[in-house]
């Protein structure tokens, strides 16, 4: 009972011994990751470096109780701290203790809406991310975060922005007062990375170039030629972060109440993103395992945990991200010990490592930053798509243009309305085929694209591919009508049923329509391989008794010869499950 | 050439003399019926009942011209009526002058913007209203058209509204100022309406009962005792209207500009739906005749141009109507010419008759108004959902209440939401089937519905019912990593791919993940009578490559057997139409 609700007590009560050692050292690994990945993505969101190692602490814990995966390695995410960084940016009116209460004070949001999804059982919205949408919507988010990190990397002012084209207008704008050395050395630690990777993958590049960064920095004291370290950063643990930021927003012009109502969309909108983002990672490396199962709606409530539990601890929004999870998985993480050691291996670095990074520049952050967006720009599947799908590659296209353009926010709930609208469009014209005999065997194959396949005489086939219902009711009437006309002389139309995967009231409305206007013209009707909750409808609408229950045939060839092949076929061709 | 954009033309250049005596008989049957009905329907939008029959002139000639089908009844109708009460009452701020401007205008714009979608093909529109929406629809305007009359039937102030129950509240609060004389006549006209009807359908009941009105009144002095009387009527053909129309709203505080801006949402409302009901009955009518058929795009263009030019002759919006539409039909029209000689009568009427029509009391009009839309009150529809469609009953009652409560444009909006939103959750969750061998003759059914199929040794089949796409690309892969797992020692997965009607670029990369789990575990996967479209894109992505070609059967026998019947249907079962 207990563990339905926290499936992490599941591994913990079975834990074997052989699992530690890939635990151990997956969770060091991905710690290591966390320390400057955490500081960059704070960064992104607009925040001190410290909250980004803050945010790498008890939300991981409370992931490791709740979470249905196993590797997931959850944290401070690019992709979310832009999400941060723009949706705050607008309501603090530039007062950075505000900005702070009111990154933390959305982790709590997010959490909580998170958390009422999964209880409500929303889990399957995340379905309605089409591929190319969230293709597009990554490859636009990922461009807008790289620039960005141009004010760091190059030491370029750059107005806090989500379209590309006021941030590539205010690079080239400023682009005489790049800052030389902040460059060189962004440059570098973006080549140690590189380099680092090629060697091989496992080295830990951002930590390299980290330390680097440090030591060139403090060699050759570079911040007094202007280069932007980190500075100081406070030692120990997390305290308290949401009564705190509660606080101070009382104080803010029109209240608590306010800011929570201007932050509400910006919420929902992070912790669908947040949530999709998690679960398809989740989901990947699961697959290749096995000996757990991934649970939307409970990875919801995982999540909504998290983040409001990582809240009460100066936490900004976090979620399972894409590289860390791999990292995890490869590095031979077994179970959610992995990510216990991260949190671990965090708060030491909070409690004792934390004066070492004062003369961390901010290039080597964003060069990190630069590193990892640009493995989100997924031009393969623009590739991919082209040669597959253009109709998909212009879901992709637009989801792009629009991010890039209007935000990120605008970029996800336009893919979405474009997906739904293009399955709207095709269900209203679905494919159908006019059936010939082809081979002579029973077997019935569509004459255009089958020229060889014979239409039998005076029999028109038609086999609908699709459902029937209220959005292609009329085009279905329509369709039967032209191929009627195009055939004088036909004495009976079979339906080729079996693709017929439902039927609405409106779908029956208009056989039933189909029904009549052939009796008045004198062709029979005869349908064949129904599939049962099609049958279920027909008979329960009265539908059968009207046709005939002979018109009804278990299969193509029995229908076409207008015989049962037996006794049996008759009922069964008609069997229905009992009424619910 | 001509005839493309002027269907009527074609009826002209075919007319043949034998259709002379319908069309004259239908047309003076359909032209007795809108004096009074063109009178109680203006009275419905909230103007003076001559503007009725101005609606019901120069609309029906161009529709003559331009609409494609032979028997449509253009004209003023009670829905649309009350749209432009509602619409244009919360505008025009209680002056009649600019009221009557505005639904001049109005009847413009909605022109204008079903020509643009005719235009642009957008009739395909026309698919979202799904039967239980627009029976909820109707049923709930009905109600909120019928319950405002009582304010002329039985003298009851009663406020300008679409809320059902604010115009309950009011009529029981203010059920003490009933006019007891009015509700005598209003009663007394209902009653010979119906008894008309009952002794032969044919009578024109609300004719009689307007003539017997007018007598009443006038032999005993009614409007004398406070019977309230529609008064003098200006007679002669209705003058420029649209010109004045626009003059007048210049002066209006914010100009015309700003009229325009703010009609704008309920024209395309207007357009939406006068569009759909006109459409609806002008198919239901062709459907029993066959020498025309009906374009859903010439149909847009043919209102648009009757609304527009209808609005530089005094017309409100006007459309195709049910019941008169019936009638006209019933009565013999054969072409366009009815609607000619209907449109003439008018004129007749508008030239000589109107001192005739002084003393008719408006109870008579509220009494046509009622008897027409209680037909309009769709319970059998609801009997029918309640036995075969819960889930569409669902959508019935959820419109009719949003009409009700919110108004008849909130409800159609919701219904088309709701329908949509349907669509999808269901597109998400998709039924399938595993089967068996039935019969042992290569017959394959659901082994849940046919307890007697038997599933062959190490083989799972499976037949997905639907199109693999986004929405539900992950409920496929669950649905076959369930199933297997549910049947340790399977080798062969075989999936009867007739059913699946489309497949997008999503549902291309989950069925590569399927295929490649499956190759990790060992176990065969063979495809069965994929579809063209679908076979297509499988072949373009490069899938019966990777598969191999050997795998895909034309047949699910052959499938199930792992053998191609003979040489031919190995090429035929991946046949592929050449790219486009």
């Amino acid at each position: 009972m207990l563990e339905r609700w926290m499936p992490g007590l599941r591994w913990m009560r079975d834990y074997r011994r052989e699992w530690l050692r890939g635990d151990l050292f997956a969770g060091l690994t991905v710690g290591v990751m966390l320390i400057p990945q955490g500081m960059a993505y704070a960064m992104i969101a607009g925040l001190p470096p410290i909250y980004g190692l803050y945010s790498a602490t008890v939300p991981l814990l409370v992931y490791a109780v709740f979470g249905t995966s196993r590797h997931l390695a959850v944290g401070p995410v690019a992709l979310i701290s832009l999400l941060v960084n723009t949706g705050v940016g607008a309501l603090a009116g530039g007062d950075p203790a505000v900005f702070l209460a009111m990154a933390i004070l959305l982790a709590a949001m997010v959490g909580i809406f998170q958390l009422a999804m999964g209880l409500l059982r929303l889990g399957f919205l995340v379905n309605f991310l089409s591929h190319p949408v969230i293709s597009g919507f990554t490859t636009g988010a990922a461009l807008i975060i790289g620039f960005s990190q141009f004010k760091h990397l190059a030491g370029i002012p750059l107005p806090s922005t989500q379209q590309l084209h006021v941030l590539l207008g205010a690079l080239f704008s400023q682009i005489q007062q790049v800052h030389g050395v902040t460059l060189g050395l962004g440059l570098g630690a973006i080549a140690l990375i590189l380099i680092g990777k090629r060697i091989d993958p496992r080295l830990p590049g951002p930590l390299l170039a980290v330390v680097a960064g440090i030591a060139v920095v403090q060699l050759l004291a570079l911040d007094a030629m202007g280069v932007k370290i980190i500075g100081q950063i406070p030692s120990g643990l997390p305290q308290p972060g949401l009564p705190f930021a509660a606080e101070a927003l009382q104080r803010y012009p029109d209240g608590l109440w306010s800011v929570v109502r201007h932050l509400a969309p910006i919420a929902l909108t992070i912790a669908l993103i947040s949530f999709m983002e998690s679960y398809a990672v989740a989901r990947a490396v699961q697959r290749k395992h096995r000996n757990y199962e991934v649970d939307a709606n409970k990875e919801l409530i995982a999540l909504g945990a998290a983040n409001i539990a990582g809240s009460f601890f100066q936490a900004h929004p976090t979620t399972g991200g894409f590289s860390r999870t791999a990292v995890n998985e490869q590095a031979g993480a077994q179970s959610g010990l992995a990510a216990i050691i991260s949190a671990a291996l965090i708060a030491l670095t909070l409690l004792f490592l934390t004066p070492l990074f004062h003369s961390l520049p901010q290039a080597v952050l964003a060069a990190i930053i630069l590193v990892a967006v640009y493995g989100l720009i997924d031009l393969k599947e623009v590739r991919y798509l082209y040669r597959n799908d253009r109709r998909d590659l212009f879901m992709l296209i637009a989801t792009f243009a629009i991010t890039v353009t209007l935000g990120v926010e605008a970029g996800i709930l336009a893919g979405v309305a474009l997906s739904i609208a293009d399955l709207v469009y095709r269900s209203s014209r679905p494919h159908y085929a006019v059936l010939g005999e082809y081979g002579g065997k029973g077997i019935y194959r569509n004459v255009q694209r089958f020229p060889e396949a014979i239409e039998p005489p005076n029999t028109l086939i038609l086999r609908p591919d699709g459902q029937w219902f209220f959005a292609n009711a009329s085009f279905w009437q329509q369709a039967i009508r032209e191929n009627l006309a195009a055939r004088p002389g036909t004495r009976v139309l079979v339906l080729d049923a079996a693709t017929i995967s439902a039927i609405d009231s409106t779908g029956l409305h208009s056989l039933q329509d189909v029904w009549e206007e052939l009796q008045r013209e004198g062709i029979a009707l005869r349908l064949s391989g129904l599939i049962g909750p099609v049958r279920d409808k027909l008979e329960h609408a009265g539908f059968f008794e009207k046709l005939g229950r002979n018109h009804v045939f278990m299969t193509l060839q029995e229908a076409v010869a207008g015989r049962h092949a037996n006794e049996a076929s008759v009922s069964a061709a008609v069997r229905t499950a009992p009424r619910t």
